[in-house]
């Protein structure tokens, strides 16, 4: 186990009607508040004006950037500093998923940075500070309620980057699992998706000696394969929705990676997908996993993808090392096509003339990965296998 | 899953020389610090020297509250909080094992209570904030390193009780594994069993779909199975002592218990055994323990015995429901034996004419527990059966 420093400083309201705790805990921050949301689902489902109901009876003042996109753009960043340099903002709060969420922190982030924000997005270190953020969740996927990271899209530059800082990390999120019954099946899916992506980056590590963080990462997948096909059935599971949403949080807050190296490929991989495609994050994660798995099977390997097989899948240890890795991996590949998504980027419109590009950007850094470290050759290699 | 508030403000330095963060963090809070340790093993393991060291190159000035014993009295409490009344201390610093951490934690409550301490201990109504805590961790056992609990006895009226309030989690802790290297045998197996009990308190309840809790639980409790005996064997293998030091703060920080209905019945009876014996808690919990399993078994309680028998021990689902509760039973019971762990109250001295006193105090809030609701008479029983 490798050394680290562990803090989640998020508090978290857990459950049906905690939204009663909002007003409270906004004001202990201050009254102006910059409300920040996405296509307009809170407006359909009631959220919206629940919200405007608190907001008039608490006498907390608030302003909107709606319209957020999923991949959140560099501009709407921009938009919302605006409004806080303006009207004097007090707390961002974000409802709605991850990308709402990002583009909240990096206002956050951005309000206090002297300069255009794309630049703390490129470089988190001249992040200092941030106003604070909260946030009201309505989608089991990223994690970013309970995390200081975000990733911001730059369709000038055709760029999708992660940035951070502790400052970031909302005071407060609020998880009503109720707020997710709405979601489409096809979002239900790419956030479980997700989810079970965030695990894999971590779980599949060269470090020995992490057993806890180990079992741990595996309580979570079985979790997600528990409650991801229950969630797309029975669309108002409360118990499907809970343990989903919960996983989401937990997933992606250090608890899993923290004394690890983590690995993290399979998400550089996707950013590019996402920044050329506009494609659904959790959906081109699903498509490449089950490949890069394939390409990361060797020698060196192998015996993580058993520990994987006969602990998530249950499959007989007595069998052959190789046979329980191949196992693993097909039972992960349908898994998500029980989830119904598809086996093939072309599916999902990625073209093969972009691929090079795509493996050239992913790379640009340096290789990805330390479990089985990839080349932009690599990259490329995958890209095409999973065409 | 029932609705939770979730906050764990504590920030872990996790590692060998983890130490080194001591000062800076200090100083967050002032230079004033009031050193908290038990029996002496610091002073023998290097750990002291290396305090005063650090102290006194930082200019950080500190005073002394040794000798604080297990099972910590409200008698070093008073002490602790006249020091800090008479020095002006900024920040107290325990270093030790849970005694140490939940008597510092009290002293820090202490300070701003205008009263006997031991009043906060009976009505933790009355705290309302505390002095900032630290600590330095060489036991794996408590979890008080990353909670905001804290149990203290008093012997003069034989109560043994818990309190705490959120200003009592500590503001950071250091937990360095190879301080747990020198730990004796003894306290290394009752360290584990403590950890396994608290996971035990949370995993058996009778609240619904918490499956992330459960399986989190179980990847604990597989945890302490792989290591507890490694770390007898091995006292100095880093991966044994670094695994469950980690687990220890996890099992009851929230992490497990948050979203459930909880036990706690088998330390409520442990609480006695202490109060009355002053015996190691963490022996008493494990020879308690299997006997509370035996005693709670039955028709509505059966298929959480065997979720755990199967999840945790590894025993074939297709036999019939009440052998693999049986037989999970009977494999903590033996662990519990490997760890040198008696399985009788009579082998730590506890007597036959005590226990009707015992179970009147233990219930004297009344029934224990949810799962297995416990009267007065269900507590003499067990522990009769225990003796």
């Amino acid at each position: 186990m490798l050394n680290f420093n562990y803090s989640v400083p998020t508090k978290v309201f857990f459950g049906k009607n905690k939204i009663d705790l909002l007003a409270e805990n906004i004001k202990k921050y201050g009254s102006n508040v910059l409300l920040v949301y996405g296509g307009g689902s809170i407006k359909r489902n009631g959220i919206y004006d629940n919200l405007i109901e608190i907001f008039n009876e608490n006498d907390i003042n608030f302003w909107e950037l709606g319209g957020v996109k999923p991949n959140p753009r560099i501009s709407s960043v921009r938009k919302g500093i605006e409004i806080c340099q303006e009207q004097g903002i007090d707390i961002i709060l974000a409802v709605g998923g991850g990308s709402t969420i990002d583009c909240a922190k990096v206002i956050g982030a951005g309000f206090y940075y002297n300069g255009d924000p794309w630049e703390i997005v490129t470089d988190p270190s001249k992040i200092e500070d941030s106003l604070p953020i909260a946030t009201i969740l309505t989608l089991a996927a990223t994690g970013s309620e309970m995390n200081a990271g975000a990733v911001i899209t730059n369709l000038e530059t055709k760029e999708k980057l992660g940035t951070g800082h502790p400052s970031m990390a909302p005071k407060f999120s609020i998880l009503d699992p109720t707020y997710t019954f709405t979601v489409p099946q096809k979002h239900t899916a790419a956030g479980t998706a997700d989810i079970m992506s965030h695990i894999f980056e971590v779980y599949f590590s060269k470090t020995k000696g992490a057993y806890v963080q180990n079992r741990m990462a595996e309580a979570l997948l079985k979790t997600c394969i528990n409650y991801g096909t229950k969630a797309l059935q029975e669309p108002e599971n409360y118990e499907a929705r809970a343990n989903l949403m919960w996983t989401a949080s937990l997933a992606i807050n250090g608890l899993l990676s923290d004394g690890k190296e983590t690995e993290w490929s399979v998400h550089a991989m996707e950013h590019e997908l996402s920044a050329f495609y506009d494609i659904t994050h959790g959906t081109g994660l699903a498509i490449l996993t089950p490949y890069w798995m394939e390409y990361s099977l060797n020698k060196k390997t192998v015996d993580k993808f058993v520990e994987y097989g006969v602990n998530v899948w249950g499959i007989n240890s007595d069998n052959d090392k190789y046979e329980i890795a191949q196992t693993a991996i097909e039972k992960t590949r349908e898994y998500f096509n029980l989830l119904g998504i598809p086996s093939n980027l072309s599916e999902v419109g990625i073209e093969a003339e972009k691929l090079k590009e795509m493996a050239k950007q992913a790379t640009r850094r340096g290789k990805l990965g330390n479990f089985k470290p990839l080349t932009k050759q690599d990259v490329l290699n995958i890209y095409k296998k999973a065409l």
